[in-house]
């Protein structure tokens, strides 16, 4: 139920701060912009490792920074604003702000407006303004030069192995570069392969790229509802949901206090932010499709450019011709934003005013740098749907659309299915790569069954690292929810943490020079029973010490050197360690071949109680 | 820690029975064989869909079955003893019960026996016992024609549209019929392309069969444990396991009490039960390895195939020539079965027993018709260390053993992997297809990833539907703690429904004639808000309703047919209708053409509150 809220009832938005176990934020600045603070994430590792501290991708913004001072009333710095010294761009008034913004919500259904203002900025006629347009004009802006460093991790130069790894992996064609220059990002950006998704007017952003030769990114969504949440709910899901890793944000909020909602987000959010603004735009016509008119869209797109959306989801593929291709689906039109489209379509039997205003959308979306992701109205609901005419149909009007935006100077990025089995889903991809001139694809899973509502995290993560190896670019996470009811909190990390999963398996197949450094830290750890390290270094640690604890609750489990799975009478390292010994290893010396040997007679005489039960035996989970 | 237990304290196992949501079990009896009673369950659908009941396959045995008597301390029903009539069987005194078969538990720390005894049975020299070699005899037995009927759920001839959808999917030069004939069954198994586990002192079990023309199966371990369980929760485990889907289950148990603990699984278990005979050796000759021989193990052999174990991890490919080619891993060797064979041959340095013995080893398990399981005591355990020297040696070696093990007259199926990252897995099928002559492949995932520990079963669920696709037979399922700790329930649970996702996803791809059934009844059902018909035909019913509950609690949402997705004012199935109507459709007339626009009227004038608040808005989750 919609929590009543009021000027003086609403509450700051509390949100989760402080460092992930066992790590620190950090900033490196790049060559190419000294005064850049490029953040990462620093694991550490137990002193027996002689290991440095694995460096890991940090999504999290200065919420997990200490030293960072997060005021949720005051919004995060808007450093971003230094970087536009030498950009045309204007200061404004903006438009004025008006009831119907917040679904014409009153007094104690009202939210509290975000206590700082800020005038919008907009573009130049004839200057650039987009990535899109500097990239093309040659010119290297800050955020390119942020982002390559990012997804170096601040590696100067190329890790070491990076050209074996690139040829061990096997990346369908894909251009993966050994160490990520300004240059290289400068040039995907113009050939359209990579976008920064980065509104002017949104300078709180620590910048990202979507690309499929860089880091595969996960989008996670959230989005305040009548029925469900509250703004102070949905400010703390988008903080939680990038403590785990989600690299965008969709605010999907419908209902009233969509306006003020967004703006709390936005000022709070070091991560893109993207939106469908027709749903904005069918709760300005009091949710009846047929009386949305361009001029509601129009003015709702330029509400929403204004307050900083970073990428603005436009189904402007739904064209009236395709949808008859739909009548003979199991599960017809599946996407709101489709469905909302395809009435609109039969009720004024014309065509979609977002494919024929299509030129007037970029000129706006361009003009605060909001970068497309071209909806796909028509992706199938169902597994018996997948790959038909009506999606493909849609899919090459994308394409066509991609050229007409680039044209006008703005990003791009192309949104995809939805349920596919697996057998299908690899034609998705080489068909997008195709008809949309390899403008990055931002998928939807896919799931790859129907037959699991309750764990279509499951189903279509499996989907999503199939289709992730492939070439997709972004992933859009699925909860465990999907299909069934809202998602929670808990939610939305098993959301994100199975698309990390999907993520850096697709990357590590790919061959990512640098993906497989944490996997091989991680089994290190292992190996060596470094049960912290393995924590630490593990995408969800809490989860991971959890379950640990649960069947060995005592802290010495944690330091010992041996494990549930063998006992003290028997030890695998042991045996690799003998192994070792006897016939050499290339392997560096660690902990395993420096002092083990030591260590094991140690815990025979001293420790070796502590995994026994009356019997004196142990066991492992699995063979 | 070990519950104390003693004839009178220790208690009968308690299980689950009843049927699943929404579904009756059900039998049909093939032409074949009329006397056969064989199991599936049928999910009821609302009258309104116009639809049959959804026939599935099941695994849950009498348990889901209110007619049958469920008595833990009896076991099942010895239906199987009626099919040996032709068959040359010994029945004899067996080998005695030792102390040490045990552990050597007493009083209390003793579990009890199982209250009846069987004498065992035993195949005779020169007569066919195993289903291999009535196969080869072109002899088709009971087991082939249940198995055939249990693949077509009772179907007499072949869905419609069977030759299209395989003709659609993509089975990697699979041999998938329209229609699983007794004949198809026998022509399999007699070329060592699948196998139906059924140790002759297992007559409680139902039949079923591995290999990758037929059905993909999971495997669930479970298995008792000093530290951490009793007999009590493992013959819950296996009840439970099956209930939601297992195929076959492991028992892994270490520790004392392994042979009663066994017996109260195995007599109650419709199930095939898969054992590791090493563990219980090395418990024999109490915990160390290079104390075991040849004549341990023989004894632990005989012991558990009197029992009835339907197939055996045998380890025989771990030689020592392929110990040093472990040296320079980063996880060494990690399969346990591995590591203890590993340090027998380097204390001893001789080659394994099991490699030597192994004729001896075939003329064991063919007498109680015991399937192989070739162990991959070599297998990868992290992403570096996947498809390596020692891997796919160990493989060849496999490879070897079962031509030996056909001669002998066995059943084989041979163990994969383990950790491979996605764009390894379809090189591990392809060398085990070729290496071991298209011999069942069964897979423990493989984990596509090291970083997510407590998710493992969604990493490794990843490569599990890829291999299984790719033709995998049989997939292991890996809980939610592997790693990390000892399953319980809730993880066995999650375990078995994410590998039923990865085996149906993997049929769905192959193409598999009748596995889409499922995927668009449920699909149909989402779309015409059945909500009762989407819970009962999801893999876990109780999950789906549960989930759905936390948002809509009210039980007029399960009826209204409307949902959270789009309310009232707006609903995409309506405007389904009104394309079908306006465009005509080929699709059967069902409740969205026959009587939707009435019931949507109907609603909005009666019903149309039920998911609004205050403000008249719903949400959707995602777009």
């Amino acid at each position: 139920m919609n929590k009543p809220t009021s000027q003086s009832e609403f509450e700051t938005p509390k949100v989760t701060t402080g460092p992930l176990p066992g790590s620190r934020r950090v900033y490196t600045s790049p060559k190419a912009g000294p005064a850049l603070k490029v953040p990462h994430r620093e694991i550490d590792l137990h002193p027996t490792a002689n290991e440095p501290p694995v460096r890991v991708y940090d999504t999290s913004g200065p919420y997990s920074d200490p030293a960072a001072t997060i005021d949720v009333e005051t919004g995060l710095p808007r450093h971003r604003l230094a970087w536009y010294k030498d950009r045309q761009l204007t200061e404004y008034e903006g438009r004025p702000l008006s009831p119907l913004d917040n679904g014409g919500a009153t007094g104690k259904y009202l939210a509290r407006e975000f206590p700082a203002t800020h005038k919008p900025l907009k573009g130049t006629d004839g200057q650039p303004v987009t990535q899109y347009e500097f990239a093309r004009a040659g010119i290297i802006t800050p955020e390119m030069v942020y982002v390559a460093e990012r997804e170096n991790l601040g590696r100067k130069t190329a890790v070491e192995g990076a050209a074996e790894r690139l040829a061990d992996g096997e990346s369908f064609g894909a251009e993966i570069p050994e160490h990520v220059t300004p240059e290289f990002v400068r040039d995907e950006i113009a050939r359209g392969r990579a976008i920064i998704p980065a509104n002017i007017n949104h300078p709180e952003l620590e910048p990202m790229i979507i690309g499929r030769n860089f880091l595969t990114k996960i989008n996670a969504n959230i989005g305040n509802s009548a029925v469900a949440s509250s703004v102070e709910e949905e400010v703390d899901k988008m903080v939680w949901s990038i403590r785990w890793g989600g690299d965008t944000v969709m605010d999907l909020s419908t209902g009233k206090n969509i306006h003020n909602t967004r703006e709390w987000i936005l000022r709070n959010s070091p991560v893109p932010i993207g939106t469908v603004p027709i749903y904005q735009a069918l709760e300005k016509v009091n949710g009846i499709a047929e009386d949305l008119t361009w001029e509601v869209f129009r003015d709702t797109l330029i509400e929403q450019a204004e307050q900083g959306v970073d990428y603005f989801t436009i189904h402007a593929g739904v064209r009236l011709a395709y949808v008859p291709l739909t009548a003979d689906r199991v599960t017809g039109i599946v996407s709101r934003g489709g469905s909302i489209m395809a009435k609109w379509c039969l009720a004024h039997h014309t065509e979609s005013f977002l494919y024929t205003h299509f030129e007037e959308i970029c000129d706006i979306m361009r003009a605060y740098d909001v970068s497309f992701s071209l909806g796909d109205g028509l992706r199938p609901g169902s597994i018996a749907d997948a790959n038909d005419r009506a999606q493909f149909a849609e899919l090459e009007t994308l394409g066509e659309l991609t050229k007409i935006a680039w044209a006008k100077g703005c990003q791009v990025m192309i949104e995809g299915p939805g349920h596919v089995a697996m057998h299908k889903i690899k034609a998705n991809m080489d068909k997008q790569l195709k008809e949309c001139h390899e403008a990055p694809f931002y998928t939807l899973g896919p799931l790859t069954t129907d037959i699991a509502p309750g764990y279509d995290h499951i189903t279509s993560g499996i989907g999503a690292a199939m289709i992730g190896w492939f070439g997709c670019a972004m992933l859009c996470y699925v909860t465990p929810k999907e299909h069934l009811g809202l998602p929670d909190r808990d939610d939305v990390k098993v959301g994100v943490i199975t698309y990390k999963i999907a993520a850096h398996a697709g990357d590590l197949a790919k061959g990512h020079p640098a993906a497989k450094i944490r996997d091989d830290a991680l089994s290190r750890a292992r190996f060596e029973f470094r049960w912290e390290d393995q924590f630490n270094l593990a995408l969800d640690p809490e989860t991971a010490r959890d379950f640990h604890d649960k069947t060995l609750p005592k802290e010495a489990h944690k330091v010992a050197h041996f494990c549930s799975m063998c006992g003290p009478k028997f030890c695998s390292m042991e045996i690799t360690r003998e192994i070792r010994d006897r016939f050499g290893s290339a392997r560096a010396p660690n902990a395993v071949d420096a002092g083990m040997a030591e260590k094991a007679a140690e815990f025979r005489e001293k420790g070796g109680e502590i995994y026994l039960s009356e019997d004196g035996k142990v066991r492992e989970p699995i063979d």
